[in-house]
């Protein structure tokens, strides 16, 4: 059993009001595998990299005990690398680069070690490379989520709609629900998403939280109001892993299970946009994120009796 | 012990992508007034008509209960009037038409019958006419609760800022408390905020729900996610009616019920959104408010336990 995240392992380069970096590390499954690390132990990563990634940088993905078996390494290509800069409500960015390198000719090679996959996350990436690591697992997984962006709404859709059928849980933003159905309304939205394939829809709503659609039910999750948005980057993917990573560490795949999923995916996002990159997920302890559910508890709670 | 609601008693004329209506009631007060008559049975309104309202629209708030000898009518002045256009996403609408009328020179009355006023509600009108209600009553209420707008903070800010000493809740949504904070964080606006004098601050995000501060506490409410968004006129006025109706109702001031009363008020915005105006606010049942309450119970519960 173990849980298998493909997408982006890269560099970014970001500038938000309170400073600037360099190119450090980033991509989707590397936010996405780092959460997922602190709720599961056999997290395994389908992604490529460059020769000028390093070993350093690997090496912040396997002191969290993730398995990079599955990232394959171009010799002499350089990494995909996202440069941006975010507005000051954090909201909205600017895209000032986008080098894809070796993601342009991304072919995922699964080991024969990643067979055992139960639980996949197919990050934001060309609907056909997710379609492609789903085709070639030899096993169906017992749960599929899939990430996705509008980019894709408007450049694959056919493909898109295909990877959907094959997928448990579909996540996206508001505004992305909103494309893909053609609705406004979110409720409507979700009816007409979940006919398209997945049984769960999550609708992230970065500072106002998370919806949840499912089993005819519908969950509206919290996010943790911070004094600071420091970096939003990856936080979206963050939230993604430690979804599956609770899910992994349950088991059980329900709509109970799913909505205390969002909750610990939300506590890890909100552990990312605390710090540049991945800063702050390289190095939570247990006791970091106990307290930090134990906020969103509180944050949520009422109790009404008649 | 009564509950009294000083606000505008007024004719609305609205459009939305669902259709359009002639002049129809409306008015902060007659939501806010409407939605408490659901909780609270001694709801008392302090506002000025014309002639032109007429008994028929009287009769809509002694219906429910609602003791009106607090509302002036002027002889042959015309109520104030309001119109206004949705646009589709109905998060933002243009106003086409406000004439002020018998409200350009409101001077709030307090019957005699009114000064037995325990609970407060300051609709949103000018910060000087909430000045003069709160100086007109003979004793200090035990809970006072601000409504306002970016309009005042615009153009009486002196004016708001010295009647924010005076109430313990203030209601605005989340542009409003980052214009009068100036910060973007709502942690941080909170934080200034509650130092201009309120205990409480609720940031009303529309769809996105509610945030709670005080007592050093943070409170995250959901909205109800709704396939029909018919008309939002009145919405942050049935919940102020709701949130203050349920408190006097069970009269003890604490986070704890505060929190409660927040799900009372989104509850009763919730049902107003449903229809034209006040139309869905005049027939509710003791069941419909229990079941709907009900939905935000299961739509916001979680149970983690570790």
């Amino acid at each position: 059993m173990s849980l298998v995240i493909v997408g982006t392992v890269a560099f970014d380069a970001i500038e938000t009001p309170f400073g600037k970096t360099d190119k450090i590390v980033g991509g989707a499954a590397t936010f996405a595998g780092l959460a997922a690390s602190y709720l599961y132990d056999q997290v395994k990563l389908i992604s490529v990299i460059g020769e000028d990634f390093g070993d350093d940088n690997i090496n912040i993905l396997k002191s969290r005990g993730i398995d990079v078996e599955g990232v394959e390494i171009v010799e002499g290509g350089k990494s995909f690398f996202w440069s941006g800069k975010y507005h000051n409500d954090m909201n909205s960015r600017d895209t000032l680069i986008t080098e894809l390198n070796v993601l342009a000719d991304f072919d995922p090679k699964i080991p024969a070690s990643y067979q055992d996959c139960t639980y996949l996350l197919l990050g934001n990436l060309t609907p056909q490379v997710q379609m492609q690591t789903l085709d070639r697992l030899a096993q169906a997984p017992k749960l599929v989520v899939l990430d996705t962006m509008n980019f894709w709404m408007d450049v694959a859709l056919d493909d898109l709609k295909k990877v959907l059928q094959k997928v448990d849980v579909l996540t996206i933003n508001d505004a992305e629900a909103r494309q893909l159905s053609g609705e406004y309304s979110l409720v409507k939205a979700a009816e007409i998403i979940l006919q398209m394939g997945p049984k769960y829809l999550i609708i992230k709503k970065g500072e106002h939280g998370a919806l949840l659609f499912g089993e005819g039910q519908v969950f509206s999750a919290p996010a943790l109001p911070l004094a600071d948005v420091f970096d939003p980057t990856g936080a979206g993917d963050a939230f993604a892993g430690g979804f599956i990573g609770y899910l992994a560490k349950v088991k059980t795949i329900n709509f109970t299970n799913m909505k205390n999923a969002i909750i610990y995916g939300s506590a890890l996002a909100s552990f990312c946009v605390e710090k540049f990159g991945t800063e702050q997920l390289q190095h939570l302890t247990a006791e970091d994120i106990k307290s930090r559910i134990q906020k969103f508890i509180a944050l949520a709670k009422f109790e009404i009796s008649e």
